[in-house]
């Protein structure tokens, strides 16, 4: 990947051509500073592919979006959070109601609108707010970075903060953009995704293409993101390709492919930090990346077991250098491989100290590590020394604030 | 197990005959107020049994141990806190080194004694205390309860009271007990047994038999235990039976096994309840029961998923009773099973309330749930409809306290 050309751009779901959003309060939530409600459209019928939760449980919208989705194609996605319509009466009903809402509002057909919820489970959700709701949002889109903020807006929970990303590449000459949406903070282990997350590109890719790349990309970046171990009920992510860049539609493993997966990975990594430093009660992104691991399982299942560990997650909070617990939650990793020489070091913008050695203690520099730790990115950098696989994870602190945040969720 | 008569005792590891303890402070740690050394003697040459940890670390006690133990018997047990003994240098050798000193004041052979070691990982220990702390504890052992309690004591790390149980049962005509001491408190989150659990009996079984029951009882109990979801290094549970009551040796699937692993059972059972109580930082005991599973591995997986959830563990912390989030446990517990039936009930002294069924809400006050949410010992029951398997599972909430125990464990 390193001599693709990905260039950052702004503007997130509506950098790619052919996309607007728009992002309001409709009553979903009590709050009326709070928006609640986001359309996202695209102007000619797209592409899409999906990824959604492992959990047995799954909200009523991921019902309805494999429906609509069957056929490859889709237009617009609604969104709504404050109530995740899982466990809910009625739910698949009224997800499909608020799908017929927004293709009248937007003149396309009910089968390309694909539903999105997030918030509390098992509570009953009303279709009234998003009757005066879906046609005031679709009144406000608007194809600026503005549109695409107002809906990352609109998607939020316990998030601090919006999140997007976009990126611009080309492909067989044309110039294409790929651009995202996310909301994430709690309920944060995906076994698919994080929680909500929305793409747009103007690539043109078929159906089968798209879910292919998809599908290659969500288990090394979304995966691997663990707030706090609970896989939610609602993770989903949406791609919506509409193909205005005017590239010849991307063939499975051609060059073109390989870029757009490059693309894809790229803006999939910058949002699993964002999610997972914006972790519920979160004072530090914790980045772990394990490298010469025997296989890409075992590379994976490490790091994400390091960024998963309670005890890890609270030493980082207290910036105390706890190497033990890095090594205990390698060595509880699932799997058959060694950890004989397995190498550690904790690293910061602040320098990087070597705590562990051939699975043993490293002398270092207690004070020195501590500086290290204090910083608000940290990466933990594991060497199994016996393979060529790598993979990163992402995840965060464990503060006071966690216990805060979902002692008391619902009030 | 119903007409098997289990009588609670007092005196620990003591209850059985001809077993004495003590605990004593010798300078592993800093704090001379904290015991941090125990021995365990049994006057005869017993029939041991054990489990261990199946982190891929482990600490250099349990090479130890299996070696000790690969004839069957053992005579003593010598236990410090203060220090893990694992990845530390020449951890193996001081291990020995330690048994060599404690069979040495109690003449009985070194390979009769069985190590283990509690606490920071990754820290070189030294045998100096022990020079002077193995006699020390030797000249200290009571058969009394007492003896067990100073035991209970030295081994505890950040628990914050000592653990012990112990019943009587009869074995062909002879009156039989089974007393246990253990330490739990962080890493708890045992796959294969709680941190360090000693039993003893004087019930006659051979090695053989002994080891088979304590394996029938460890994935039923001690391993349905979390407290932070990280397995420790160090997990072990030793289980010596000196035959000085008198019965006739038990022979495997017999009536007098059944009433041992009953026993088992029972005390296994009390200090499950015990150490998830008495977690980092818990307020709460939670106890999860799954009925109507339709195998034993899904009621033990979902039971123990439900009880490891971060989320419901605030959630118990703040009384608020978010059963959606219990669900949500349920549905990402591996393994294939229907959700559809799933009915959910919470219960403490102060009440109980029906919360969800057939996997969606249950009409009921909030009220009247948090205050049944309110105590301090809380059942959550999970009836899954589709078989007749069930299980148990202990936990505890997530505090404030988890998190400052935790932030800053080894200053």
């Amino acid at each position: 990947m390193e001599n693709i050309q990905l260039t950052p751009v702004e503007g997130g779901i509506c950098a790619p051509q052919g996309f607007s959003a728009a992002g309001v309060h409709c009553g979903i939530r009590h709050n009326h500073s709070k928006p609640d409600l986001a359309v996202i459209k695209a102007d000619v019928r797209c592409t899409g592919a999906a990824c959604y939760t492992t959990n047995k449980v799954y909200g009523a919208p991921i019902t309805v979006d494999r429906e609509h989705l069957a056929d490859g194609y889709a237009q617009a996605i609604v969104v709504n959070s404050g109530n995740a319509n899982t466990c809910a009466p009625n739910g698949i009903q009224l997800a499909k109601d608020v799908c017929a809402l927004t293709a009248q509002a937007l003149g396309v057909a009910e089968a390309d609108v694909l539903p999105a919820s997030t918030g509390v489970i098992g509570q009953a959700m009303s279709i009234e707010p998003f009757e005066a709701g879906v046609p005031d949002a679709v009144s406000k889109l608007d194809s600026s970075p503005a549109g695409s903020l107002a809906a990352a807006t609109a998607i939020m929970t316990t998030d601090t903060h919006p999140k997007q990303a976009a990126v611009e590449f080309t492909l067989g000459g044309k110039v294409c953009r790929l651009g995202a949406i996310a909301k994430g903070s709690g309920m944060i282990h995906p076994n698919m995704a994080t929680m909500l997350l929305f793409m747009t590109t103007d690539a043109a890719l078929s159906h089968e293409v798209l879910q292919k790349a998809l599908s290659e990309v969500v288990p090394a970046t979304f995966n691997q993101i663990s707030v706090d171990g609970d896989t939610s009920t609602n993770d989903t992510v949406l791609l919506l390709a509409s193909g205005l860049a005017g590239n010849a539609s991307v063939a499975a493993d051609s060059e073109d492919y390989t870029v757009f997966v490059a693309a894809l990975t790229k803006v999939a990594e910058q949002l699993c930090r964002e999610l997972a430093g914006d972790g519920e009660g979160a004072t530090k992104l914790l980045e772990c990346t394990v490298t010469h691991a025997p296989t890409l399982e075992v590379a994976r299942a490490v790091s994400k077991s390091v960024i998963h560990s309670s005890l890890l997650k609270a030493a980082m909070f207290g910036a105390d250098a706890n190497w033990g617990r890095v090594l205990c939650a390698i060595g509880y990793t699932p799997g058959d491989f060694s950890i004989d020489r397995t190498a550690v070091r904790l690293r910061s913008k602040a320098g990087e100290v070597f705590v562990c050695e051939n699975a043993a203690y490293h002398p270092y520099s207690e004070e020195e590590a501590a500086k290290v730790l204090k910083e608000d990115e940290i990466d933990i950098l594991v060497d199994l020394g016996c393979g060529d696989a790598e993979a990163k994870a992402w995840g965060c602190d464990l503060t006071y604030d966690y216990v805060k945040i979902n002692g008391d969720y619902r009030t």
